[in-house]
């Protein structure tokens, strides 16, 4: 039975994202780490079975904290969109309308400034944020370089999201590559992954560049944290701005956002890829896959009935 | 002869800088190399002797970039300073008026959005930067930490340059002091050091705080760039925000900014030490010492007759 203001919700869609990595370690990062034994932190969708909810009736699809489980109580800070949407499937609350969709369209409106003619690069670039910003960067008028590490995303970033080049940061050395393909520097770097690439980049920002860091998928274990070569001067020379985004921040944009995407999709200016498994007993491996980039598209988990 | 829109330049003070230490580098940073044989580029404290500049008159006191020379002709691009301010003594423009004290102003009013109780951290906090830092910072309400390597320098951050903790780095590992006195964490930390400092600052920022570099003084050789601790995991998880901050992006804002400072010292709130030295001898050795911390203040060199 739900608490005034939340819902019960009949979970049909768990979404997969590499957050939930470090959800599921034993040290906290921006949010209490999963005590074992629970049910495992996740965003999910699903359709409203029963409601305490003024704004929200049943039947209503519904995405938001409501974990890895069939059926999940959600307080009303639990739910993070319950606009209507029917124009997209009830999969997209969770892929382009969900926190992928969302970091993609906010980070870049927050912390890119974007203008014509600059240079955007983007690390995990034919995943489900960098799909979308390679997108949303070349409509704002920029050259966009995809880095992803293998032809079949490679492939992606240039057909389909919108990239100029896209360049397999496993075939050499890094900088190499981005000294042939970025000769002229970055203007913006769109990171998820961190490490190594991330110091290339650095060293190759244009003044006044812009890091925005949405993830650290190139390190697994932050205990004790890796070394590599010292950020500041190039902070200092090449005056960056670098600032990490979290997309739960930004809660009191996300239906302004999301309904800017589906415009943009309906418009046929915007492309999403989801890969959909199906059964709870695929959610584990899935997580790990997602984290070493062996996905083709939003991760979801299909654990209902369609509606 | 000054060209038009210049000025021949009489140098009354000669600057010295720890940013001149990397200008005298074979490597460009955001200035080209001073080439060896060249007069050294410097900033310095002037009266015009000749001027084909509409705007200054003969008499004027320039501040800008005129080289460690007795008398230098000044392109208009060259002077930072020529508005006049009887009513402080013509040092000052080298000092407060001069790039340190504009840099402390206007790094704190671009990137710092100080908030009242919010706490600062400042290193070389008895430097020229960081003596204006603290008090700027405590006027608007913050908490107030700075660290300086000395007893006397100690002393100076809490007797007269604004702070509420004043802390030896030297005197034991840098983690646990901040630990006991900022255990509240950071919101701005304002860096003129870098090094193991700003790696254990930015392990206790608070969310959404704002890292300020405004200069490397730790470390001494870049090529290769020293390894340490990553930070892109403190940049994403707390939000960061790591800007860099070179004085002389931001001429447009010189003016408002001495005469904010100015006005400042004749109430009574600010104050401002300089260290001067008499004679160009000094000025080689001088470099180092500010350099390695041992001025007293804003280090200056006379070479004029005073006006």
């Amino acid at each position: 039975v739900p608490s005034e203001g939340g819902v019960l919700v009949r979970n049909l869609y768990l979404s997969v994202d590499p957050a939930q990595r470090g959800w599921a370690s034993d040290r906290s990062n921006y949010l209490q780490p999963v005590a074992p034994g629970s049910v495992m932190r996740g965003l999910a969708v699903g359709i409203v079975v029963e409601s305490l909810a003024p704004s929200i009736a049943v039947g209503s699809i519904v995405y938001g904290f409501f974990g890895w489980q069939d059926f999940a109580i959600a307080e009303a800070d639990e739910i993070l969109n319950c606009e209507s949407h029917p124009e997209l499937p009830v999969s997209a609350y969770g892929s382009i309308l969900g926190i992928t969709g969302l970091t993609a369209f906010l980070a870049l409106e927050k912390l890119a400034h974007l203008g014509s003619g600059q240079t955007v690069l983007v690390t995990s670039a034919a995943g489900a944020v960098g799909s979308i910003v390679g997108q949303l960067a070349r409509k704002a008028g920029c050259r966009t370089i995809g880095l992803a590490g293998d032809e079949h995303k490679l492939r992606l970033c240039t057909e389909s999201f919108g990239y100029d080049v896209a360049v397999n940061y496993k075939a050499g050395p890094v900088g190499a590559a981005l000294e042939a393909a970025v000769p002229e520097g970055i203007d913006v770097f769109f990171d998820n992954v961190g490490g190594p690439i991330l110091d290339e980049a650095l060293r190759r920002m244009r003044i006044g560049g812009r890091v925005i860091q949405c993830g650290t998928a190139a390190t697994q274990n932050w205990d004790p944290a890796p070394r590599g070569p010292r950020a500041e001067r190039e902070i200092l020379t090449r005056r960056l701005t670098w600032s990490g985004f979290v997309i739960f921040d930004h809660r009191a944009d996300f239906a302004r956002a999301a309904a800017a995407l589906s415009a943009a999709i309906r418009k046929g200016e915007l492309r999403y890829l989801e890969d959909i498994e199906s059964g709870i007993q695929c959610a584990p491996q899935a997580l790990s896959n997602v984290y070493a980039g062996r996905n083709k598209g939003k991760k979801l988990i299909y654990i209902g009935q369609a509606v």
